[in-house]
């Protein structure tokens, strides 16, 4: 949800009764700053790429001055930052993508553990989150059982969430879905892209980061919308790092104007369940619904 | 299922309250005839490869002589076989990979419609069994809402069996759980491998196929375990190709004689969520019980 989930969005999902994150991603002093005055004293979160953290420590130790309910660390070893987030107060959230990283949160000490199945929009690793959240749960019972566990990765709806809970989670991490709000800083026509696209519509691949020149490690990659730039750089990834001087300012242009096919376009497979933009407060409050309304069904 | 599902195996799962199937494959008529022989006449279902199962089309009409409760078509289109599997009185359940293929299986008008998440071991496509299962439910219910959807791929016990539920499936599809039962026709080298290896242990590549020489379409991967032989030409498919008249006698003696490491061994995502060899029929009534209790616990 870098530069997707703002302080408005992330206000709203703690307004109604969720806890709301601030996108950090790779990290930027002064929309943070704006992020966090947007979000106008409500409990908030906020996230950042770990392996990008690392270049710019001081990106952390800014926005604890802000008292952010939790932090939660994606993409990266955590260790180097756990000790500063808890001596600020803030709760740590460690985003995992295989088992590996899961035994790395719990070694941190992390107060939950995300585990984000293959499904997600945006970067992730490859394992599906059906079976990857009760391995998990089975870990973390074992070894860290005050552990929070969130399930991630395809979770759109009220069937999500009540299916999260069978398969052992607590709760749900919602990226997609938020993405596809009102509140969003997205493109309306990237939001009219999501509505029109099924979920077969998507792909994941390295064509954007190469476009965007960001060195993500070796084994992430990122899910997006498949479009003509998919279409023309995926299995062509030393072809669009040959041309990347070029391609770069194109990638970046057509993100900006909103384009759906010549730039990512940054959802994942959870697209084919969303149907329209919505306030964040509805969306929270029917999936919460739904859910009931599923582990009724079967009581 | 292809080689590991037998007679024995399905009469097994039939006998405790599901349906088995017997795992024809590529359809071998010497064997087919032996499993049906071994399943003593109880109600069990078959299943096929359809692109392979054009090519020999009488495999159909012999198996029907056997009155199969059922008969399972995967990866192709259905549309060849669907009026003998009906004229023949069994069940027509059509496994899918994604939308397009569950908007065939609607068309040719399936009993059953099975939606295969990435996490299945053996054959597959990349859609995550967590948005697309709900997905799936969607278009059943809005076009063939008489039409029985099962959840496949990472589904090995009662958490999975009761999130399905909640998702909108009417029960899962197990194929890696049984495949780790006493009655699967797999190697006790193999069984023991599946005990030993987490969910990020396996992988989705073609290179198994390549070196037993078949013909899968383009899109089709299979998920096998991560071994010597997948680390060894993973990435590297052409050279594979160029040197497997060589290869593809080794794989196949590896295979025979159990080898863990230098050929394919058929297991998915759920291998994390196996910890022993059991009969079948412990299986089911387990993943039965604790799927209620699961339900229970939050009604």
């Amino acid at each position: 949800m870098a530069f997707a989930g703002g302080g408005r969005l992330a206000a709203a999902v703690s307004r109604s009764g969720g806890l709301g994150l601030i996108g950090g991603g790779y990290g930027d002093p002064a929309w943070l700053e704006a992020q966090f005055r947007a979000a106008h004293g409500h409990a908030v979160g906020v996230g950042f790429i770990t392996w990008s953290l690392r270049k710019s420590p001081s990106l952390l130790t800014d926005v604890l001055v802000h008292k952010p309910a939790a932090v939660m660390l994606s993409f990266g070893d955590p260790r180097p930052f756990a000790a500063e987030v808890r001596a600020a107060g803030a709760r740590l959230i460690c985003q995992c993508q295989d088992m590996e990283h899961v035994m790395d949160a719990v070694d941190v000490g992390a107060d939950a553990v995300v585990a984000q199945g293959a499904e997600a929009g945006g970067h992730g690793k490859l394992r599906g989150a059906i079976s990857f959240i009760p391995e998990a749960a089975d870990y973390i019972r074992a070894t860290a059982p005050d552990t929070l566990l969130l399930a991630a990765g395809g979770f759109a709806d009220g069937r999500g969430l009540a299916a999260a809970l069978m398969l052992g989670a607590d709760g749900v991490l919602m990226g997609t879905r938020l993405w596809a709000s009102s509140e969003a800083l997205v493109h309306p026509r990237h939001h009219a892209a999501i509505i029109e696209t099924d979920g077969d519509g998507t792909i994941r691949t390295r064509v954007a980061d190469i476009a965007r020149q960001l060195p993500w490690p070796r084994g992430f990659t990122a899910r997006i919308r498949r479009n003509a730039f998919t279409d023309r750089w995926h299995g062509r990834e030393e072809e669009l790092e040959s041309k990347v001087s070029a391609e770069a300012p194109r990638y970046r242009t057509a993100f900006a104007e909103g384009d759906p096919e010549n730039t990512g376009v940054w959802f994942g497979e959870a697209a084919g369940l969303i149907r329209s933009i919505e306030p964040a407060e509805a969306i929270v409050e029917r999936i919460t619904a739904e859910a009931l309304a599923c582990l009724k069904r079967y009581s």
